[in-house]
Parts: structure tokens; sequence; C-alpha cells
């Protein structure tokens, strides 16, 4: 493969770095300012219902980007982006069955995969920790607590499923802060679904999350619910399509666009 | 007074009728769609402190119009408006003592008198109900209830005192939309100050209201909290100024500016 980019932006640079495999890791810190992205790529077959199940449940599936079939490239996402090695880890099943974990996609790359890129809390969490709202899990160094509900998402085809929400503890003032900046950002889960009693939506303990880990909840704080972009991770698993990929947790997709430029407002 | 009015408008129309003494009663209901205020007359010596006050309290205190001293009228905020007889009842203080609810200030009018308009929640409520979400003592056809809580305001000269906030009860999701809904009215209270817990406020019960009238909260509902414009009318009151004119409770003063064009954006 050759080396065409050059590093101007940051984030063409930490593709580079990606794509080199001089960065295995996390993305979470890398190219700040820019939109890192959840990826799901399946085949051709199943694109067209997964992409109605996107459309039909906006809040935890906003689909940044969807490929045409076994192109690599995302234009629309930056440019030189080749899918099959710019995300740092990927997870392959088949069967709904994880099959292998590779670095890069050549080996099991078809010409008949559509990818898909889905927004991620990370841009909003940018937004919150901007205007003085605590988050939580990045406080405490750890994943962001994720819980499995009792609200169905719209189905399309195959793909269905309950609503994923990730959890961040606020106290309420900070809590209707968080809902004015993330209603900002429709492309990246936009505003909560839900705020307080756990139980409403279906949880049954903070302390267990269904995903991710859990965080300390302080003295008078409140529970504050997005939709998540595990959400089609967890319908397509249950789906169990003949044929996936997805990014690895954490190595997200580094886009060139900027999270400010998704704000809505 | 001579009439010179043409009830082209509503809100004209309505502040004609209260002119001439056929609407009596309160204001809510009345030309649908415009904006209804506060007022609070002080005499000039007390102005300036007051006006910082309102500048230093925008949540509780948002100021539409301020007027020269001992001026009647008020172009800002609709063509013609005599402040002595276009709302239908008013309440006279002397050294913070009620001494008169005249229909008309034609007999306690003083040329160093300088009036200031507040925004009111009225205008948000029409948007609450215009996206589906329940205002419960509209429901209930009561007063909001209002409670005086442990947040100060900002002083300024002699004027200080707690925040009064007025309560909505409604779900969780109502209440991320509620949040949406009126942080596009900072002219009018904006964003809630505070939700659930009540004593975080310093607020003991929400079946005994300071002002107003108990509302039913209903199972899984939570309340939410915003900035009242009864805090500056509070202030006064505690502040006991040697003169002052309110507006009679729930007796308005209408406006021809739309509510819809207090919306941000």
């Amino acid at each position: 493969m050759s080396i065409t980019l050059q590093p101007a932006r940051p984030s063409v640079a930490a593709r580079l770095a990606i794509r080199r495999g001089d960065h295995p890791g996390p993305t979470a810190g890398l190219a700040a300012g820019y939109v890192q992205a959840n990826l799901a790529i399946l085949p051709a077959s199943h694109a067209d219902d997964f992409l109605k199940f996107c459309v039909r449940n906006p809040q935890s599936c906003p689909v940044l980007a969807v490929s045409e079939p076994g192109d690599t490239a995302l234009p629309a996402l930056g440019q030189d982006i080749d899918i099959r090695s710019d995300v740092p880890g990927y997870r392959v099943f088949r069967d709904g069955e994880l099959i292998a974990e590779p670095d890069n996609l050549d080996e099991v790359w078809r010409d008949d995969l559509v990818t898909f890129v889905i927004g991620c809390s990370f841009s909003f969490e940018e937004a919150l920790l901007a205007n003085g709202v605590p988050v939580r899990h990045i406080e405490q160094g750890c994943n962001v607590p994720m819980y499995r509900t009792s609200i169905p998402t719209q189905p399309a085809g195959p793909f269905h499923g309950p609503l994923v929400v990730s959890m961040r503890p606020m106290l309420p003032a900070q809590a209707i802060r968080a809902i004015q900046v993330t209603s900002r950002f429709p492309a990246v889960h936009g505003a909560p679904v839900h705020l307080g009693d756990p139980a409403l939506i279906g949880i049954a303990d903070l302390a267990r999350p269904d995903y991710g880990d859990a965080v300390a909840i302080r003295d008078h704080e409140i529970p504050v619910f997005w939709a998540c972009g595990v959400t089609p991770q967890s319908v397509i698993a249950a789906t169990k399509p003949p044929f996936c990929i997805t990014h690895a947790p954490g190595k997200m997709l580094i886009t060139d666009l900027l999270n400010a430029h998704l704000a809505a407002l």
C-alpha cells in the first residue's frame, strides 16, 4: 500500500500513524477536536435493511457516512481514508461468532461489503467538558457505563432489539446544561433520552452496566442517559448476520470532520 | 383620556378593552400568542439600583423594557401603551405596605416613577404546550406553584433576597424536551435552574408553595424548577421602598410582541 497522505491535519497524521501500525491502541485523545466514529461493515445483502434500521433509529444510530459496496474509501469523512487499514483494530464475525481480531482487513475484505460510519459520543463529550460539565468516566479513566434498556428500537428487516444507553452522572444544574449542549449535536446522539430513575427504562442496577465500566455516582447527582452507538453493534450481534466487521472497542475511525462542525447551531 | 387605538391586533384590542374597564379580571387567555409581562414601578431614587439588580439576575428578572422617569409610554412594547391604565389591576405600596389596589394609576402617578416590564413564564408555557409538554397548573386551572429557595440572588443597592422559582412536574423525557424548548426563550426565564430533589434548593415541601397553588405530581414525574418573575416582587417587598407599584396577581401587561419573536433561535 502506497502512503500518499500529507499529515497537515492532526486527523490525517493520526490515520497515517494508525495505517503504519504505529498506534495500535485506543484512539481516545488522538487528533483532539476531530470526529471519531463507530464502524459497522455488512454484506450488501444486509446493508439496505441496516441502513433502514439506522434511519429509523437516528438517536442511537446516526449515520455519518455509508459506502458503495466494495468501496474502501469514505471521501465525505476524509481524504484518502482506506477503511481496511485506518482503524487500529477490528472485530470480524461470522454468523454472529467472533472469528478474528485483525489490525487490518486485507485478508477478509470482500467486494460486497458496505461500510457504515456511525456517530459517537466522543464528539459531545468534548463539548460537555468545554462547557464545564464533568464527564465521570473520563475523570476516572475508564469506559463509559452502558446499559440495555426496556426501550425498543424501531425494527427493519432482521434488525431489532433494545436501545442501549450510555450514562453520565451529574448534578441537576449540570444535567440541564448537558441537555442544552448535547441538543446541538443531533449527528452524535443529541439530547439525552432519559434522566433520573433508571428503573423507568428497565435498568435494574447502575452498578452493573451491560457494557463498559461502572462509575461513581456522588451525593445529589442524577444519572443522565444518552442513546448509545453500541445499540447498532448489539442489534447486529443479536441478528447474527453471515458476515460482519466492527471496530474493536475504543479503536475508532478518526475523520477529518471537526466536532464543532457537527453542531446544528 | 382620549382613545386613539385601532384594535387591528388582538393585543391592541385587549389593551383597549382593559383601558375602557371592560376586562377587569386576569389576563390569562387574552390575545393568544402575544407577550404578557410583569410590572414593577419604582421612584427614580430606587430605579438605578433595581435596574442593576435585574441585570445581575437575568434569569429571574429579564427586563423587556424600562421607561424614562415619569414617562407613561412604552413604545418598544406597543403602540400607545399608557402604563397608568392598560393593566386590569395594580397594587400600590408605601414603605412596603399595601395601601391601594386601584384599576388605574391616575391618582397615584408621579413624575419620578420608572416603569420596569419583566418577562413572564406565560410566554414559554405557550411553547411547552405547542411541543406537547403538559403544564399541570394549566390542566388543573390554578396558579403555578412558586417557592422561595436557598439560592441567593446577586444583590444591588438595597435589593437582595432569595430566588423564587416556579415548578412544573413532568416525566423525564418531557423535562428534557422542556429544557430544549425553554432554552430558546432567555427573555422569559429561559432554561430551568433545577430539577429533581427540591431539598437541594431549600424547598421543604412541594405541597406547600410560598405563592400560587400546589399541583398534583403523578407517578414517575419529576419537579422541574424555573426562575420566576415573582423574585423581583418578593425582593422589592422585602426592601420596603418608600413607594412602589406592581400589577395585581395574574393581571399582566399585554404587549404587541409575539411570544414567537422572543425565541433566541
